[in-house]
């Protein structure tokens, strides 16, 4: 069994050390995947920041809010496994070392972010465009709490 | 206003050429944002994979379902933008240029998918490890029907 950090079980991670052992993804692989996480929620922001700032498509917004709120609950604790605090996925890794070791803050923040992911998702559905525009606006808040303290610098 | 190609509507594109071009993402970047929602459906499959052929873990599996769900709702064939036929967002792209050109049956295959997905993400809530593993098979079915015709040999 391997050890997991206190991070990993503050989101909630549910990863069981033996599934993970059968398919023991590399820690390059792994990296990938996280990098990959945090692009599709970048895409998704860009097209609700496209329709809040302008012609307001409310399915359009639907859809991306649905997308990182899911992806918010999908368990990414799992993907900053011990062995995965440096390297290269798709570039050198961009998570700061204290992310694998402030288990209880970056949990907080991690649910932080699934709060308000969540309540995007529900206000896009019957909220006005200002409405959604100020969840968004919370939720991108969330985001930058936790790039602040556990993300370098581009 | 740009013009469309069939795909794009077929998978229920809903992004406005107002909505992007506010924006206006660089084709590396579409390309990127492309390459990583299927590293992110790979991150779901590995772990979905893990727990129908290993210990189940029914939370994990839900959650992975619903991101790989909500994802293929999200509108990818935004990410199929003219423009980025060619090119190189991590890599260069794997997308044969028939995908942008087969509208209807890539339409097809995308809704395919979406109903597989979503069926995994209900029967992921109360069905057994077997029936959950079966559902799984004709998810990778419609990932494989897509990837033969219009995804680039590795």
């Amino acid at each position: 069994m391997k050890q997991v950090k206190p991070f990993l079980v503050a989101v909630a991670l549910t990863v069981t050390a033996s599934a993970f052992a059968q398919q023991a993804p590399k820690p390059e692989q792994v990296i990938k995947w996280r990098q990959s996480v945090y692009q599709v929620l970048g895409w998704n922001s860009n097209r609700i920041k496209a329709n809040v700032d302008g012609q307001f498509n409310r399915e359009e917004v639907v859809r991306a809010a649905n997308s990182t709120a899911a992806i918010a609950n999908s368990g990414l604790g799992a993907l900053y496994l011990p062995g995965t605090e440096q390297g290269k996925g798709w570039h050198d890794t961009a998570a700061k070392p204290e992310i694998f070791k402030d288990g209880k803050k970056v949990g907080e923040l991690a649910a932080n972010f699934a709060r308000e992911a969540n309540e995007l998702a529900k206000v896009a559905v019957n909220g006005d465009q200002a409405a959604v525009k100020a969840q968004f606006g919370k939720l991108g808040q969330t985001c930058k709490s936790c790039h602040d303290d556990y993300k370098v610098k581009d």
